[in-house]
């Protein structure tokens, strides 16, 4: 007689979005079938007592081989970003799929999905870049992949070659007012920073803190205000990705108190680092160039504030790793001449939830269901993963069992992803998830990788619930 | 062979404060100890097929058999109350319990407990109301009542006999500091408050209408700025109850952005009526006399967005039942000539759920999820119900089972109070709870009352998680 | 023996942007030698009593003689436009100067000087308006008019044509970085108008009203944050036209709080008129087209607030007249058929000041000192016009003599401009000015004209106060 | 034949609240009589080239010869007090007179005026401070008084004995309504200051530093919400005096912003201390204890955007000295060993004047004009001091004469006034008032005393202007 569960995860502490209790969870083809107490037994069995049992990761934010010009190769590919990412605890990441200039959409996706396509170690979507967005790509290509669940696409502000100007984003958005899907937004103005490179090249003053002076927070509180006021203009919901600072905080907050309906999302960076990071010898500053640039420790306050107080719904990596010591990566020859050619962005998947949880769950920031909903439920019901980041009867058996006595110190040599450094080295952690479990299969079990190259899917999206 | 169940609740959609899903409920021992597909039946079954599954409602702010003074009788005691929010989906109200001057808190908490023993359809817990906070009542009364269970506290800051002065309300929440309690706030100013009735009499302007020109919103916003920052001073979390308009929302925004804990409620009253129903004719403007008054159609779009957008928290009636047309009551011989004398309340425990779920989930402006929040699981958190507010395995089998089809107008001949008027008389309802479920017991069955006088018991409550 | 003054304006109420009191002005060679009583008698001699002694209005907004495109002629040269203005009480204006794609600042320059020569009532000075900041424009031929004494210029961020990407408004400001000069904008945000014009045409939404429905706050309001960023990012100092409601009020407050210097403008339209004046039948909207578009009668409070408390430092007109009825006007040909092709732009450099006057001080909003400030000194100062906008010893003698007394009803055909319409046709007026005094000679005595054309000169700046 | 003027001020540069100019003054009767270039002789002249001709300076805050309880005597009577006010370049003071507990108004003026009469060296008048709000006093004594020219009277939030509650605060600013005169209100709230200090004293922390963290930010950010939303509640205008902080600051930017009229106040202690300097050993942090307490460098850095931007109107001293090393003073007995025994106070009339001059006016922060706003002319505006504080024709001759490149550092020793210490000790001045002329009298000349006591006469005063 056949088991009543294939795999059962006994007494942990379960934590949803809103809720924690003490249960079994039973899975069964790869789905959450009951939870309750003193479930029959299962094929397999995982002890979770002094456990706690959250649904796995989404990393709505992940940079994985995009390609970044001039000779820059991503330290990350499909296969060590989401083994990475599955050693964080993450079972589901939505990269960028970035459309070339005169690239059409669906082209750029084969492409990607060519990549991904059995070298995955979670599940996974693509969010495109939008950054050639003609009258076909708004007209025909972007409704018809929303219609097939690519549900979100992104526009820059800032990055020439890929900002869009207020005309193309207004008509990108249009697109998401006809469709349902949902646009992100980076906010930074592209012309204040080129002309605040201008007054710093002028000076001479071009190592890697250049790149924090040139990116103030009024560069990016400009364009946070400007956005959403696009987005007001079509009346549409937006996602501000990555978000630094105060200034920027009180636009969004002022924004909802408008009526407008915004996602907020932030990173570990903005949590652990600051722009005096950026000062390190030898042009170490270089391992901590991403977009915008970390601030100070009042700017940290205000994110934590935001995390606590729901300005924040998702709490993403902006992973986008490059090496340091390496002609591809931090160091290529012009990047050791000036911040300009720093590529921009840093590791982060693998350490985004251990970061959160130890500094916000254990130190009392936050509560683990707050932790759950910022780091995985709030992803799914944003992007439209209607199946992920709950731990509930119907959903995917994607689960993440953390262990919360477990202490580490972030290492990168530790890690698993194809940077040569973390920008979070040397500090300390308490909790990380020792078990993972993707759509009921044991992935990770107590830190050692059981899973396989191919488990993780491409998963098709539903319209956001915002 | 007995059942595996007392009872399954089958098929329904059940919704957490964070998810929706497809789920059989099992309940044992008046617990909900499963939640899956396709549970082995139970001694008891209820089909909820195309029915929501939602927690029983939790109403954190009613008043019963509360003293009223000068011959005013309240218009329900426990009996009717907690039967009347039986019918409108409620499994746990948390009423008042009235410190009189003089009186010890202990002696307080005895009257009110032999007043609800044996009465109530509902569960049901006490905040005291500190009237008298003299150097026992705080350093020895209080502390030893948080101990015992009773973990919430309010303070007036309007009306004679009740409001306590800015040093006695620090005192009290100096306590909450000590105790890990919480203190609620009812922000009026009651010196503006009677300045403006001296003026308004001097005019001879004493209609009912003017119980709303003489607590303006800049009484509110005053009180409500004056409670938050007492309450930082004091360094303690603070409730503000019952807020009715945008600028004393901006003040609760102000004070989060500030890193202040605060949680903030508003009532269906606030939503739903304007000053201008004190208008009536022939005095019936005193149906809709309650403190704060109702405002305009602004500040309901104002506390619209705030429950939307996670200003509030809770969602309560703020039940305060008066007959109308009495001499005990809005009509008695004194509240006939001046709104001086008019009983400020106005009943609504049996409407409070019906009337969000109809005109907010309904009609799209918040989601299911949501709703449950905002009406039992943060009620349930923030005042210490530890097993209460959430469908979730191991908390008590309090549940509402919604039917979304029905279709009702709310007329008082139909509702289940002691008063003889709702200020909602004529509103068309979709979606109403057709089965009410108490600790395992089905109370209501499809409109019928199914329990006993004496099945709802008195809960003692752990400490806020705030 | 020579008279000790040329002219003695003997027993008027003098009023300075600070100070009110009785005496006697003497003048001599066209500049204010001596304030005082009883002063000696002049070669000529004004009795003021019971009249206000106010310096001559300076209107530092106002189109004359600019090109418009298609067919459409301006209804003002310099000629009726100057003596307009010095029937209203104005003894300086400060038009635009045009520079049009292509050309050189000092070709646009010698262009407006050869209309301007000969031709004026009043004193005059030239803005320039940027309209191809090339490199040769910022980096040699706008520093040297700086030098030559034209000391402010404008950028617009709407109109197809005219409006200037971030970048370039970037560097204009940078002109005003190095050079000390003061950068005016135009915030509305040209992209957002014409997605909504595409919107608005889709539905054959044509109308006049249609221009302000594609012209809504947040359009303003998102521009205004903008060109406030910009210059924050530049770091100097920027002047806010032709303000129109209460959100971009809030962005300047907030500008002000951040520390930034900010000049704010607004008109008498954004006081007088609102949206709906551009619903008339007939497509009589038409007269009322302009931009920003008047709004709501709730804007036109905060605009009064506004100059009540501060936040406006100077009120212009905006004058920017089109003839009506008239082909090479409002009723063009396209025009007849869009509201995009009416020719944005109304007639006022007459009626500013009595609007304020009558509205604004006989009402009791603002006192007499203010309306000296908002309407002459500010503008001196902020524009550099060291010898104008006061009566002060030293000053040119440039006085306006006001009759609080007089009443009037705005007839256009009582006005001097060249349109065939006033948008404030109707309205009833409490104060005029009487007599002007244009550099000690009465260009207008007793409402009749006594000055010549060209006694009004062309006046260099110095560097604004701000 | 005698000459035209009795004193001609010649050459100087003259500045009022909106203009600077080249002129000399011609002084007749004690009034200014003429303003203009080359006046006739006078009999008496002053070389005032290079100098600038200045109103003399009001100040509207100071405390002379208060009685404040328990042995401690202010350190200044009229006779010291006024003096130093002369030296710093005044020429007007407003102190106040304390009404006792169950004190008549007219007794205490009585008294009052007594203490002045024949003392002063400079005019004066005196603002009521109402401690007993009966309602003989507010219904009878308080409008008479008013009608005298008393047009203004303080109410305290704070001091035990002082402090009025809402109720009579409502009261009196009830009198302002129906009389026009003025309220200016201390705001910090007392209770909350005395909970801290309870909390305080139970932890042993009694040195000089807890009086400022007694009383932090939040106390007064209270008290001036609450202040400026019962002036809402009664309708009138009010002064906030003395505001220390950025928060207070944006509740009257709030306030405006709704279409209140505030009047706002700081002091040189909110630009020049902060908290570390009641730090010093010794017990020497008592030389700076007064209330509010200074801040910290952000403080100062929002009180000066405060004076830049409008915020402010009046730039007082609230002198209110007390001696150090004197058992009637700081140091009284039980002062040594507690800061809450410390009288709250520190000398300022005489350097008021020149700080600001030197810090505001010569470092580039504020022009001229805005100095003589800030120091006289809009002190004469708000307390109805009709003929004072401008250099005009008509108003009395009350002029201080300044010599901006006079270099001084401050030192107790040269001062004139009966502490024994200056706060502002040892900084460095440039710019001092070298001449004053009181009603044409030259009172000191080139720094010499050339008045005599009761020079100084009390002067009635209309109704505010605000």
């Amino acid at each position: 007689m056949s088991a009543a569960f294939d795999l059962v995860i006994r007494g942990g502490t379960v934590a949803t979005a809103s809720d924690t209790f003490l249960a079994d969870v039973g899975i069964r083809d790869g789905r959450i079938v009951q939870i309750g107490e003193t479930l029959p037994a299962g094929a397999e069995e995982i002890d979770a007592r002094g456990r706690f049992v959250l649904p796995g990761g989404i990393d709505s934010h992940v940079h994985l081989s995009q390609p970044s010009g001039e000779g820059i190769v991503m330290a990350d590919d499909f296969e060590s970003g989401t083994r990475s990412a599955l050693f964080g605890g993450n079972t589901t990441v939505l990269p960028f799929c970035l459309q070339e200039k005169g690239q059409s959409l669906r082209e750029a996706l084969t492409a990607y999905h060519a990549l991904a396509e059995g070298n995955c170690y979670t599940d996974h979507s693509f969010h495109m870049i939008i950054s050639d967005p003609t009258a076909s790509v708004l007209g025909q290509e972007l409704p018809a992949l929303v219609a097939d669940g690519y549900t979100s696409f992104k526009v820059f502000m800032t990055y020439e070659g890929l900002r869009l100007n207020d005309a193309q984003i207004l008509e990108t958005m249009d697109v998401a007012r006809r469709t349902g899907a949902l646009v992100m937004v980076h906010c930074e103005n592209e012309d204040a920073i080129r002309y605040l490179i201008g007054r710093h090249e002028a000076d001479g003053d071009v190592a890697p803190r250049a790149h924090a002076t040139t990116r103030p927070i009024v560069v990016e509180r400009e364009a946070t205000h400007r956005a959403l006021s696009l987005a007001e203009v079509v009346d549409v919901p937006v996602v501000i990705v990555h978000v630094s600072n105060g200034p920027a905080i009180d636009e969004i907050r002022a924004a909802r108190a408008r009526g407008r309906k915004v996602i907020g999302e932030t990173c570990p960076q903005y949590l652990m680092l600051t722009a005096d990071d950026l000062e390190g010898m030898d042009w170490e500053g270089a391992k901590f160039v991403c977009s915008p640039p970390p601030r100070d420790a009042a700017s940290q306050e205000d994110c934590w504030r935001g995390l606590e107080t729901g300005v924040f719904d998702i709490f993403s990596s902006d992973h986008c790793p490059f090496r340091y010591d390496d002609p591809a990566g931090k160091l290529n020859p012009k990047g050791k001449m000036s911040f300009r050619h720093i590529p921009n962005g840093i590791p982060g998947v693998e350490t985004r939830l251990p970061i959160l949880f130890s500094e916000g769950v254990m130190k009392g920031r936050i509560d683990l269901s707050r932790f759950v909903a910022l780091t995985a439920t709030n992803h799914a019901k944003v992007y439209g993963l209607e199946r992920k980041g709950r731990v509930a009867v119907g959903m995917d058996a994607d689960i993440a069992i953390w262990d919360p006595e477990a202490r580490r110190t972030i290492r990168h040599a530790d890690l698993h992803d194809g940077a040569d450094y973390s920008p979070y080295e040397g500090i300390e952690i308490q909790g990380w998830p020792t078990t993972v479990v993707l759509g009921g299969k044991v992935m990770v079990q107590d830190g050692e990788l059981t899973g396989t190259k191919g488990d993780g899917r491409y998963r098709a999206r539903a319209l956001p619930k915002v």
